[in-house]
């Protein structure tokens, strides 16, 4: 109801009379000054003035699901969303989720994590109302040892959204992580739960930093802020990355995997350059040839020999 | 504390007076009494004398944690335990720990189960104190793709298990179920949860047919009690599959998968046999020749080509 009540007032830029709302939405006037309130306590600012109606000065930026969902157009991504305030981490409450037989395309969001999970149980700095951090869980079908593909998906994915949500243009770093100007601008995580032979569910968590200021962001980090010179919807970026990720979900269940790898070599910073990779106390230095069909970097090393990784944390040299 | 007194009392067949005990433990009487009163709520028959003493007449079939911890002699496998009377699952009871950060070697043990599950979604039937219900949280240094290895690992380990502990022989089914002439006694599970290139945990599960009586199981089925026509002690069986496990375990971290390959073939009921295989919505038929290093079953076919799947459900033709 209180979608409907804002659709009514978004579409006008004046005032809309509280009788008008009423009827149209066929709930009593009261039923409706209670919304209203509501509406007020979430964050926006609706002025109302005596004879004239009701009328929304201002929207806040958050990322409550009726926001997300208007003129989302996804299919399943997205469609059912769990929105909290603060989450130690929104993986631990997907875990839960998951394990509670939540639906493929569940989303979780938080405002802000107290403990928010990067790669390799490294931290994710998530301030109230700056990033975006989100957990999506899949049911792919799938084997455990194909998901890896998943991780590449999501990266392409959120590359295409930023280019078309923000006109910037990120680059993506093996395996996973998205730079601009060689900075970190999201990280991406996707944690497999599975029998031996069966997925259970593929939780794809990204955490991207948005509106964060320069000075709150460590050195090698970045911001969409930082890079625009301007604020970033959330919520506008959001629904493109649900829509790009569900794209090429769909695509992926038809066709298979070489239009994301096909997408990924595009618009990556990581081939064709000189690297060391650290894996299980030891790193391979050498060129980055390509990628494999099943995610793995191929790195031809000084001696001439090719060598594939699976896993580890890249460093690009020079 | 209660453990303490336990012990004091198996050591004599006969009274104990309470003023031995309580100087004994260095606790008062009314203490004494207190503990007393509580292990009689928990099944314990302690017979009271006046001028004689305490006497335990007997234990209930219980699966506490002092019981199990009894000479148990593991490093780390079961060492913490989570007991519960009922659970949904002790899958879902390990999921929760395990994102939460339990430490590798915690078990989990209900006496009955309300959704027990089995390998594929399916149901394992869990009537109260009549099985094993157990889940384990490992953290194997290895990559998610090694994983399969434990399923083979917890099949041996069982069965080594029983036989030192009741007796019985039971041959593994692949993957990873066991049979008693060729009715199923024990279902194991293994879960993954896994960044794309690394264990978070893995949960070994087993349900145990142990005390269940014949008329309540369906005709594929069998207990202990119905091969050996007696009860079986199951904390005594699940401190052998724990040492079992444990050993193969260490071994595994440190010699590697062959020794493990190597058990699995000699007590398996699959090799050499004609087998179907259902998987993904085919199935394919052919003579079953071995097992590879990461457990998948080597087929060969009416055609002589050899194909090797890594999942499914196994039908033993003749």
């Amino acid at each position: 109801m209180q979608d409907k009540i804002l659709n009514l007032l978004k579409k006008k830029e004046s005032y809309v009379s509280g009788e008008d709302i009423s009827s149209h939405l066929n709930i009593s006037r009261q039923a409706l000054w209670k919304h209203i309130q509501e509406l007020k306590d979430k964050g926006y600012d609706i002025e109302a003035v005596p004879h004239l109606g009701y009328r929304l000065a201002s929207s806040p930026d958050r990322l409550f699901e009726f926001e997300v969902w208007r003129s989302l157009n996804t299919k399943t991504f997205g469609r059912k969303i769990f929105y909290y305030d603060t989450l130690t981490s929104t993986i631990d409450m997907a875990m839960d989720l998951g394990v509670k037989g939540a639906a493929s395309g569940t989303l979780i969001l938080a405002e802000s994590q107290t403990k928010g999970r990067g790669r390799l149980g490294r931290d994710w700095f998530s301030p109230k109302y700056k990033g975006l951090y989100m957990s999506l869980i899949l049911r792919p079908n799938m084997l455990p040892t194909q998901a890896s593909i998943l991780t590449l998906l999501a990266a392409v994915s959120i590359c295409t959204a930023l280019k078309s949500s923000t006109g910037i243009t990120s680059q993506i770093k093996w395996p996973n992580d998205l730079l601009v100007n060689n900075k970190k601008l999201c990280g991406i995580l996707t944690q497999v739960i599975a029998e031996t032979d069966r997925i259970d569910f593929v939780i794809i968590s990204a955490g991207i930093n948005v509106n964060n200021d320069k000075k709150s962001l460590i050195s090698s980090a970045t911001s969409l802020k930082e890079q625009k010179k301007e604020e970033v919807s959330r919520v506008t970026l959001l629904q493109e990355i649900l829509r790009e990720l569900e794209i090429n979900y769909l695509f992926l269940e038809k066709k298979g995997a070489s239009q994301i790898l096909e997408k990924w070599r595009q618009s990556n910073a990581t081939l064709g350059r000189r690297v060391k990779v650290y894996c299980q106390h030891k790193h391979i230095e050498g060129e980055a040839l390509d990628i494999d069909s099943d995610g793995g970097l191929l790195i031809r090393k000084d001696n001439g020999i090719t060598q594939k990784v699976m896993s580890g944390d890249v460093v690009h040299c020079r």
